[in-house]
């Protein structure tokens, strides 16, 4: 029954990867409102994309930010699963672009890796979905399962509008499972079943002093400097043997068993060094780097500002500092409880003649484990290891998909994170890319597992 | 003798702001390449005016950077004094432009203010000499002291090749005295001279760890994250007690004597707090602000960036990050000394998984103090008392002019500081300006000091 399935996609791949291009081309970059037409353009893509294969009540949804798409196909019978599939088509900003090697928003394959911004996270991803399920329509007139689709843009934007959207229309997503490939395996051709996520949190902190920048020849030594202060603010919270030292910070956090620590030492993962370009790796003492990573929570100013940045010398106090700062989180930690914990450091540490303001971060969320052998999750490996021609390991990882706790907590039902992404696809950063041969593994993977998921 | 020429500055003051009005509107933005022909422009500015008033000699010289403007009065006669007058036509970089309320570049005057990036710092005290000798030149048709004129174009970027014109061209450049208006009075209308400068000296530190910028999810807790250690590395430097902790940093300082703080604490400086708009003064543990800021070295970070700094989140950690570093020092340090050892601090504390680079600035200069009771310089302050009718109080800054340290190092000749700004004008910051009634006063008190110097 694959067999017919996976024929059309290779004789339709070179049509399949030029849709792809079309939709990689779309600038979806949602943190950045000048984009917000790319974005709704790329929900379009996918619009027209469901209906041309026959999807039915396709919808693009409004959120109150970008839209979600939404699509249902019921043709398999009340007596088949229904499958919950989310995706995102927004993708990160592309800065500092002068790093990239290719246009971002102009796919191009260099040595079998399709580059463009999204390549991997997560448009090319989503575009595999689009493809098995047309695949499936124009050969089999069917899916084996029902399908409910829900791709939404504004992940990368932490996911705004859509706990409220997954909370209010229960009815119209409710399903039996969910699958999300969002993800990437632990190396190439390795193929990798999440079994646990992390959760996530995030401040940013702004540190005010004089209200407009001063000469430091005439005011240095009468004023705090906002820099200087941020600087110890930061250090104080995390020191050079990587472990957080916000009081409370590791409250309740479910710790690393033996047995686990064994089950990722055995995990083949990839080369940090190599993979980061960076001659030691630095991790919380006590912890490998792997164990860190996949297991203990982190600490990690994303970003940080204040003062001059030109070219040259400007003598100046800057009026204020600002850092950005993201944590991932490990079972048995609350985010809001974080945040709060974070905050009430920083105001105990901050110096006199600053004012310290923290915004928090709207985007939360729990880590997450999902059990690792119920039978879906078993189909799941099943299929991916029939792809890929290699047994299939269960890791867990330091990312974070918001949405997958958000589907527990609301819907209580399994959650497949079946991801086909490499280490080295430098999601988040310039030259992000996808391997050819895992699109065309991962959609072969696709085909076996929604066969299998109705089969006994 | 100075009254005809006084009354010319009083008939022409229209006139006179409306050429300092054409000077100020040249964006002579001497630290940005963009500005180049505008920083020349400038220079020509100067050139026309020194001609038209039928000074002599009047070049301008390349120097490998921005113009230098160079011309001789000596029609006073081998017997008069001769004069090395120094300015600098170049400004400071004016963003964030948007924290401007009115254009930098076309001067407004508002409540009895000229606002423009320059108004102070220093073309408008340049121009006000231009005035004086224009007065001289089209009432007397001569002036009183012979004089060269020294304007540079690079005094913002460190005045990077003053110091070998001045060592190369001794012949041209040789005076009796020098005088330089690049300075201010401790309050409006508080005639104040300068008998101690800061010396100068800066590093840029790059902290580089990933070789690109790297997901937080996939890698935090597996890299040093270069922010954090770039934190890690200045919060080391100095404490929030604000002490230096750079190992010698402060070998060799000249102690403040209880003399010198009685003095210090005798001048009415200007309100800190108002004037930067903070509710506290943070200043080194056992000195005040006033202390601090005039006599004791400074260590200011005027700039840091590293990471995402745009709307929203980017959860990487990032590549690299960097901090713009100026110190401002007292007689007895030596600004190479002083950069050899904040880059072995640097080195030593700069944790594992990361590599830090130390670019050191070229300008430095050592501190300054010049003798206050030399005839010339009592002279100065006599026409400054008559101009103003307030007697003249004598203060050491916390600025660094670093011209002085080479004119007193290649000249060995007596520097008056005649500075007229004042604690108000905005220097280097956003809405930079000088008071109208300072400009009258301060021609007028050149035109008496003028007249003074040649008397017996």
């Amino acid at each position: 029954m694959s067999e017919k399935v996976l024929a059309y996609l290779n004789e339709n791949r070179d049509r399949l990867l030029g849709k792809l291009n079309e939709f990689l081309a779309i600038p979806s970059v949602s943190t950045d409102s000048e984009f917000k037409k790319d974005v709704d353009q790329a929900a379009d893509f996918i619009v027209t994309y469901l209906n041309d294969i026959g999807f039915e009540k396709v919808e693009k949804q409004e959120t109150g930010g970008h839209p979600l798409v939404y699509a249902e196909y019921n043709g398999a019978g009340a007596d088949a699963p229904t499958v919950l599939f989310y995706g995102h088509y927004d993708v990160q900003p592309v800065d500092p672009l002068e790093l990239w090697e290719s246009d971002p928003f102009k796919p191009e394959v260099r040595d079998e890796r399709l580059y463009a911004r999204g390549a991997s996270d997560d448009k090319g991803q989503v575009f595999m979905h689009l493809a098995v399920f047309e695949a499936f329509m124009n050969t089999e007139s069917s899916l084996p399962l029902n399908v409910k689709v829900c791709i939404e843009g504004e992940e990368e934007i932490g996911s705004e509008n859509l706990y409220d959207i997954l909370q209010g229309k229960k009815d119209q997503f409710q399903a039996d499972f969910a699958v999300i490939s969002d993800s990437g395996m632990i190396a190439k051709n390795q193929p990798t079943i999440l079994y646990g996520l992390k959760g996530f949190t995030g401040i940013e902190i702004t540190v005010s002093g004089p209200d407009h920048d001063l000469h430091s020849g005439m005011y240095g030594g009468a004023v705090r400097n906002p820099i200087m202060a941020l600087n110890h603010i930061l250090a104080s919270m995390k020191n050079t043997d990587e472990v957080i030292t916000v009081e409370g910070f590791y409250d309740g956090a479910e710790p690393l068993s033996e047995e686990e620590r064994k089950l990722i030492a055995e995990v083949k993962g990839e080369d940090y060094k190599e993979a980061a370009g960076v001659k030691e790796t630095a991790s919380e003492k006590g912890y490998t780097a792997k164990e860190h990573t996949m297991a203990r929570p982190t600490f990690e100013i994303n970003g940080i500002y204040g003062g001059y940045q030109g070219e040259g010398t400007k003598t100046i106090i800057p009026s204020s500092a600002t850092a950005k700062i993201t944590c991932r989180l490990v079972p048995g930690q609350d985010p809001g409880n974080i945040q709060q914990k974070l905050e009430e450091h920083i105001k105990k540490v901050t110096p006199s003649g600053v004012t310290v303001e923290v915004k928090k971060e709207k985007l939360s969320a729990k880590a997450y484990k999902v059990e690792p052998n119920h039978p879906l999750i078993e189909k799941a490996a099943k299929s991916y290891t029939k792809a890929f021609g290699k047994e299939t390991v269960y890791v867990r990882m330091g990312g974070s998909i918001p949405v997958v706790e958000w589907i527990d907590d609301i819907y209580g039902i399994p959650i497949v994170l079946l991801g086909f992404g490499t280490p080295d696809d430098r999601l988040h950063s310039p030259n992000e890319s996808f391997p050819l041969d895992s699109f065309d593994k991962g959609m072969e993977t696709l085909v076996y597992y929604w066969n299998e998921v109705n089969s006994k």
